[in-house]
């Protein structure tokens, strides 16, 4: 039996840990809060309190961390995961993080005969908790493969997308085009009914043409129905768009738009909205363009 | 047999005009340098040297003109359309126009017993040819039922989406997404480049998720081919956008990416780019990114 | 005696008629709203009812509107000064409107053997009231000269800047780089205030340096202290950005923070603040850093 | 004769470092590369192969370092700063970091009984010659003064702004605001130079109005003769606006424009501009704007 040990049990590692006892792994977790780790405790999986434990005997050892200083505290750091991990261990990180950070850590563990994958997942709460995220991988292809029947127990939707790094910067590519797709159609609507056209008709239109996408599809009718709770926090597309923002500076690649929905992303969540859905860029729109006072009245605005 | 007098023989016109006579239609045409009306003379249809003569025996005007100004001094002018026009002829306005000045013709022509649908398109010079143009009219239910057999000789997507002004609106803000969508993809894809990320992966990845688009699905493979022939003209796109901004200003709305794509479209055309497809967006970031040196050559440039 | 026949005696028109009064001019004035022209005849200046008769018997003309539009229809409108003023007569435009429009008035005054200044002044109400105003001056140097009494009665600091156009080229830079620095000022001010830095004293460390600016040393103080009556109306730099934009659109130049800053002030105007003076824009970016709710509740929230 | 370990003996430290001996101080310089240290050699001042001998027996200890990572690098980390100072000793950080780094510095320091200043410098390497630079400190008051012979040493206008981190925080705004300001002032001139004014003229003209600054006053006269040796490096002023877009992120403060003239800079930079000043932002904007092909070229191309 496979020893995975899973480090970081917060609302995304908690129910994917769970996911991979019940696929029949023999998972040890570790979470710097122990509280956590009672969950998969309850679960039949195994806890301890030192990253080192949670190491030692994994054959596979997957971090679900916050962010990037996280991932190089853990992983690089004193008694981390590097310093304890036997030789041929395969180091999955799901963080979404930057991709220069998870090309340093393929680095350092190539160093100490460990294989290291950065695997970022979409699919929130709920996909973790259903086993169907999405996981865009980079790494070694062989290695990829190897992990298949990890990430077969926690995703449904998994892609080996390039080298070390290629996983973060598909992710990062990913949510810079979702923000600002989603702030497009904020403007948009807000454009729409300021000049007295039916929305539900016009985006029934915008939809069947070159306008079209799955942000239009699949979040216009909570925005049109003022359904703001996540989907996906503003919170957590705040700091990946951090990362994007980041990465693009050190890459000496400009991103103006890219530049410019971070910066009303950062605004959104300085207002308040920091736990509500990312679509609540409307209410922001609709601020700006004089339709309410407050993001946190605008909520129970009728329209 | 309905008679309708065509006014504006471009390259939208002259095939639409020309669909109408194959439809059986009884069509006089008017362009303002005569050349261009030899088209619809060798289809079948008439053609006179001037407004007056295409309206006043004509039940359906048609106007396909380049710009707000250009309807105004054909529609509103003296000896225009509604000097000449009928009581009780329907003005189908196909230009792609400010919707304010939509909004003025139809209450001009009201005045005139003339009754008036804004019905820009989308679809390009193929579209005109095949008879496939999308379209969003504005304007009374009653006038836009009456002149299905006129859309449909022309069109295949036709949907009524509101009031006068209502399709001029519509198409602005499907400009504006579009615009948009073109935009990030290009700065994506330039981000995913200089990580050494394999774009044709990625563009699949992407395509899944909510990241996926009708811009993503038919323009990346263009614009990892370097095929930049129009598809849809910068000139034309950075015009739209024109009407965005004005529109959104003149109406109070705020659109911080739709201001910031315009002024894009601005240098992108100021660069040379204002006869090649809306996607050499991408050879901009290219540029911006330190890719190659001038957008004419990047064209060229291997990647 | 020179007559003056001065059209548009709105907030500054009519202090500006009546300073070329007190300067011994024979001023005769015309208003749309027949109501304002009573303050000019008060101060011993003659008034009409029409436009052809401020004009018939002038030597200089001097309009004073809103808007490009306002201009275009008064001047070039059929019974507007063109059709009505002597050929040698002076038009002096001292509105702020668009380049081209001034460049096409002074074509069409050209044909008609009518000289024509663009005059656009800067000075709000009172420097209207004080004759203190700034004159920015495109047209024939010639024709700027013979205008020197005239300007001397109205402003202090006349400058000829160039030819047609020119005087609102120049206006038009002066409004784009003012806002500019007054958005700039209130993202420094809000970080500065973020981290814990005493404003004043940064203030005077910035004011020292290359950051140093005159609007830094004019507005910092009156929005440190939270006054906001204007100065300046936000309405009109709103509308001063318009041309700006469109302007720089016409010819082909990229303004990338003047679009940016532009979007800003059609969003403080939306929110309301278009009476208020256009440092508001300080409330705005302290709205968007969540630092207090509604722009009309934040001019009373103590900081 | 107090003793000064200086750390960082660059383009920067180097002459600081040679001024505080030229002042009397008893300096012992280190730097990672040890060549650049026979300078101060040269000068009078000891020099050492290590940060634990240049800290052990200073008085002082300046730090003068490319980037927030190596301050935390040389100060917080092993064998570093703190880990060889002496309680009691002062830590000036005349590097230009994140304020929130200069805030960890200051506790880490007070926890060892290590007092800590941030004082970033302006006023490029002419000023760190001759000893007129600008610095801005933050820390207590008492250190402060305690600090003024070491400052008056290397620099001329020396302000304390408030507590740990405020050096750096004014410094950053100081950054934002003349980034901003150059770019206006570019977009201005290419503005007014498509409408075919004279750019002298007009920059009297601004200069004297609201429109005003110290770039302007110091900086166009460069851009019109086209000189663009720094001055101040563009590769420097993106440095400092990534500290600008991190801590206005972290602080949760909107900086619109900020953001955008930091993505500007970025394209800037990533054209090849990065060892050019900071004024070269007009080359990008005229090639935005379709006057020339290429940054590289646009150097020689004549107006």
């Amino acid at each position: 039996m496979t020893t995975i040990g899973f480090i970081g049990l917060g609302v995304m590692g908690a129910p994917m840990a769970a996911n991979l006892v019940d696929a029949g792994f023999d998972v040890i977790g570790y979470n710097r809060s122990p509280g956590k780790s009672r969950v998969l405790a309850e679960k039949g999986g195994r806890t301890t309190g030192s990253v080192a434990e949670a190491v030692a005997g994994a054959d596979v050892v997957i971090t679900m961390l916050p962010d990037s200083p996280d991932v190089e505290a853990v992983v690089l750091g004193d008694g981390g995961v590097l310093d304890n991990a036997r030789p041929g261990t395969l180091l999955i990180d799901a963080s979404t993080i930057r991709p220069q950070i998870s090309r340093a850590v393929a680095a350092a563990a190539a160093e100490r005969g460990v294989r290291a994958l950065d695997a970022p997942v979409s699919g929130g709460e709920a996909g973790a908790i259903e086993g169907t995220l999405s996981i865009m991988v980079g790494g070694d292809a062989g290695d990829f493969t190897a992990a298949a029947e990890v990430f077969d127990a926690v995703g449904s939707t998994i892609v080996h997308v390039g080298p070390a790094g290629a996983g973060q910067t598909v992710k990062a590519a990913n949510q810079l085009i979702v923000a600002g797709h989603l702030e497009l159609l904020a403007e948009a609507l807000v454009f729409l009914d300021a000049h007295g056209v039916d929305l539900s008709s016009a985006i029934t239109v915008l939809g069947g043409g070159l306008a079209g996408s799955n942000v239009l599809a699949r979040k216009a009718p909570g925005m049109l129905a003022r359904h703001f709770e996540p989907g996906f926090r503003v919170d957590l597309h705040h700091k990946d768009l951090g990362i994007v923002v980041d990465s693009a500076r050190a890459a000496g690649v400009a991103i103006p738009l890219g530049a410019h929905v971070a910066d009303l992303l950062t605004s959104l969540r300085a207002q308040g909205a920091g736990s509500l859905d990312h679509s609540t860029l409307l209410l922001q729109v609709e601020q700006l363009s004089g339709k309410h006072t407050g993001l946190s009245t605008a909520e129970r605005a009728p329209r």
